[in-house]
């Protein structure tokens, strides 16, 4: 049961529906980090943050944010499903920004000149390791709101395929009905 | 030296002037969590803040949440400089407060029945509790992308007095200059 009153509703939208003024800001940075103009695709920015979720071990953030990746990768995409967090056919650049991700998920402080060398050897820009750091600190965020307020999973399986697909489509500025 | 090309500012000021586009949504997030209507006040606020960086170790974010914590509370304010993090002038709602948070910080799972309790039984209500556990999360954020890319620490020792002036001012939604 959740610590507090909150519509009933799985995860993060309870939490949305129900605390309006914050809802506003937190969409528009989910929108902007996952959505908007970045080197990386919404697919890779899908999987740090699946992978972060799966790591941080947030049931909802991360089957819904796999759910999402599932659906805008197709059946050869990267999907984020396997035991190590790691996508069997995440790329060299993927496999060094999702390092950088543990350690941003870890402590901040303990991503090294190295772990950057690595991934830019890869392929990746500063702007590719600038929003991979972000992306994984808000997900540090988004899974903290959803466990520390012990907000409800899903009654239903299937909410997170049909979630996770209004989600592909529609982009995060669109509250939950 | 930062991980990435960025602006000569230390700390948050050279993403956020280095990252206009993420810079939008994390500035109005800040000064909704931080100024926005809440039955904490700025002052509470502040100190959960501080408190989240200290125990994060982000020397940035904690200094320059101190700061702003010390402009808001006066003289006779419970400041949030004591060793242990909690303020020495801290109340039973606010102690009980600054519990939750340091919970959230480690793993929001964490956060129990009880504490929420706790801190019912000391005046704080459920948009208290779930204010608590956003701005703790949000820091958890906040302090990973300020470490996570290694930004500079300012040079002159009195940059957070200026800096934490201004914002206790003027709030979050103006850039640095």
């Amino acid at each position: 049961m959740p610590h507090i009153d909150l519509p009933p509703l799985p995860g993060l939208a309870a939490l949305l529906v129900g605390h309006p003024e914050t809802a506003g800001p937190l969409t528009q940075l989910a929108e902007t980090l996952l959505r908007g103009p970045s080197p990386l695709t919404p697919l890779e920015r899908e999987i740090i943050g699946t992978y972060v979720s799966r790591r941080n071990e947030c049931t909802f953030c991360a089957e819904t944010h796999a759910a999402v990746a599932r659906q805008l990768g197709g059946a050869d995409g990267p999907g984020p499903d396997a035991g190590d967090g790691v996508p069997p056919g995440a790329d060299p650049k993927l496999r060094a920004l999702l390092a950088i991700a543990e350690k941003v998920r870890v402590d901040g402080r303990s991503v090294t000149a190295e772990d950057v060398e690595r991934a830019r050897a890869a392929g990746a820009d500063d702007r590719s390791i600038h929003d991979t750091v972000l992306v994984a600190a808000a997900f540090c965020m988004f899974n903290r709101y959803v466990d520390g307020l012990g907000t409800a999973l899903p009654d239903d399986p299937e909410h997170y395929q049909r979630h996770g697909g209004a989600l592909a489509a529609n982009g995060y500025l669109r509250l939950p009905a």
